[in-house]
């Protein structure tokens, strides 16, 4: 279980409703594993939330029942949960529940529902309840919306995690030298976020030296660290059901000229997008700030992701720090307090290396606030 | 990247274009990651497969197209990629491909496929199309019927996988002892796993002793184990892609009686599945085998989970060794030679505790090759 308190469950329970009052929906089925935390604080692996405006009706088999009704009175406990034991299957318990129910207009996530799963359940639904089915009607990112906007719990959390992040960075940054491979620095990477109370990894751990570093991500091999490598280190940690996520890049032995010029052209962009950070800023804009630095010094083409994507609940999530496109999804634009998210830039050259540098920052009332604190100075090991 | 043989590749693409001709489709989109590995060996996050008869188109982006050109000419090169370098949206990119193709009826997995993945892309290929666009038809576990039968490469690895993972546990049971807590012992387990070869740990390993193991996904938490213990170990890895899983229980110093009765009990229902296992029968009869040993022994009620589930690419895939409920799916009921599945029954007292022993099978030609190898004997340690 995750431990957001009561008092905030309840409040994003009611800012959910709000969405669902707007949308004339008198329920949400919430499918989404991240989301069924943000409402629930369960961590478990399988579970359905169908929330109504009075309700939340849980759905969860005998594995999660005792830890459910264990939490149920702590502080931590979700509040109006009403628990549904689902023996068998559970979109034949999600079926059953919404037909009993009585509801008229009922909600699903759009983006989280297979088209096989919705065709099996209006189908159930109709030919159970004919006439008086419940209408199903795809919703787009209503919980993901309102995640967005970090809560103080949410806030504290993160703090915290980057706070640990950091302590793990520090270690991990005199780890490195000539000698070990990439999948012992790996190893040794992700037994640092473990000790340093991190429940788990938040991906796959990245280490990649020398050429290997072209690629954003590269998996750690059997490459071993020489003298004059440039080493591309990024890793995260979930803390408390909440990731964060940072890299560092340094120089094995004496960094060659080139190597200082490309660093040096990175850490300007991460700065620079960090400077066009505050509250009304538009995303493009500050992801537009680190291209400029690295175009400046031509090195435009040399990076081709994002500047950085929105941390929380899940590693990757909105707001997306990307380029302007034709394309674009241009909601939510503009970042605003509470927003929690990485700033990234590298420069990635094939048959030479890359650097990247990351940290996360929280927009504020006034500005930003960078929850990571290692040093961005090019460290030669 | 994965490193199933090219040919192996073929054979594959081959399998599923039979089952797109007898069903009048001209290609099958392929979104799901793991049926994606399964048909290309590749292993990064984000790549579609458009499979048509005659060829392969790959969606990537920049991200990935280095190493797909690198592996492109190795042993392990999917036969008739083309390369399709994804810059902006997946599905924008997706939708331009499968217009340019002028295929008539397109295939795509209905599992996989979210309610608004589908409905945007049907309107983009409607709107620039019209008249002539290609109909989406849902399809429905194709590739992953496929991969229910492991083919030579695919059983090799699981093979490897499953020795090293009983390697592992051989030292882990040596770790046990009182003073440990489990979140100290769930880390020592991850360790050696990385150690032992694996890429990583197929889920977030089990620690769960004394009264927390009567929840059969309890998570390692602060608890200390003492003399008297009855501690669940539950951890596997993932080698090359392909996931094993593993299972023992042992006892902190001398076991009592009953904890005697129910390990003895769980082992025989273990012992009685395996010997149940052998082509052509029913996966549900796997599952009463063991089920029916829990019941003469008044253990009916603490065995709430299902034998045993698939394992692959994906740590829990079909077959399901589950009862045979009213509303089970009773495809491929049968198990077959080339499957690879867990025996792993539990029984969950609560307050008391629990008890589970899992091992990983495969069906043969004749009977059943049990992969993993490490004692079943209760270890009081």
């Amino acid at each position: 279980m995750s431990h957001a308190p009561a008092d905030a469950l309840r409040q994003r329970h009611q800012g959910i409703r709000a969405e669902l009052a707007a949308r004339q929906l008198d329920a949400l089925v919430v499918t989404s594993l991240p989301n069924v935390l943000y409402l629930t604080n369960f961590t478990g692996s399988t579970a359905v939330v169908v929330l109504t405006a009075a309700g939340l009706h849980f759905l969860t088999d005998f594995r999660y029942v005792t830890v459910m009704n264990e939490v149920r009175d702590t502080p931590y406990g979700c509040p109006d949960l009403e628990l549904v034991t689902v023996d068998g299957s559970y979109d034949g318990a999600l079926a059953k529940l919404l037909g009993s129910l009585k509801l008229g207009r009922v909600g699903f996530e759009g983006a989280h529902v297979t088209v096989s799963r919705h065709a099996w359940l209006a189908d159930v639904l109709a030919r159970e309840r004919a006439g008086a089915a419940p209408s199903l009607i795809a919703t787009e990112g209503l919980v993901e919306r309102a995640r967005l906007y970090k809560d103080e719990y949410e806030v504290r959390t993160l703090r915290e995690a980057a706070r640990r992040l950091s302590v793990v960075a520090e270690a991990v940054l005199g780890d490195v030298r000539a000698g070990r491979t990439e999948r012992e620095m790996a190893l040794a990477i992700d037994w640092r976020i473990r000790q340093g109370g991190f429940e788990r990894s938040a991906f796959e751990t990245i280490v990649a030296s020398g050429p290997n570093g072209a690629r954003p991500h590269a998996r750690p091999g059997e490459r071993m660290f020489s003298e004059g490598d440039v080493v591309v280190l990024d890793f995260g940690g979930v803390y408390d059901s909440y990731c964060v996520d940072l890299t560092r890049t340094v120089s094995v032995g004496r960094a060659s000229g080139r190597a200082r010029e490309v660093y040096d052209a990175v850490r300007e962009a991460h700065d620079s997008a960090i400077r066009a950070v505050a509250p009304g800023r538009s995303r493009f804009d500050i992801d537009a700030a680190a291209r400029r630095v690295l175009g400046e010094r031509g090195l435009a083409e040399a990076f081709g992701h994002g500047t950085g994507h929105g941390l929380g609940i899940e590693i990757h999530e909105d707001p997306r720090i990307a380029r302007r496109r034709p394309d674009a999804d241009t909601r939510d634009e503009n970042v605003a307090p509470g927003m929690v998210f990485t700033i990234e830039p590298g420069a990635y050259l094939p048959d030479w290396g890359g650097v990247r540098i990351e940290d996360d920052v929280l927009v504020t009332q006034s500005g930003v606030e960078v929850l990571t604190d290692v040093t961005t100075e090019l460290l030669e090991v």
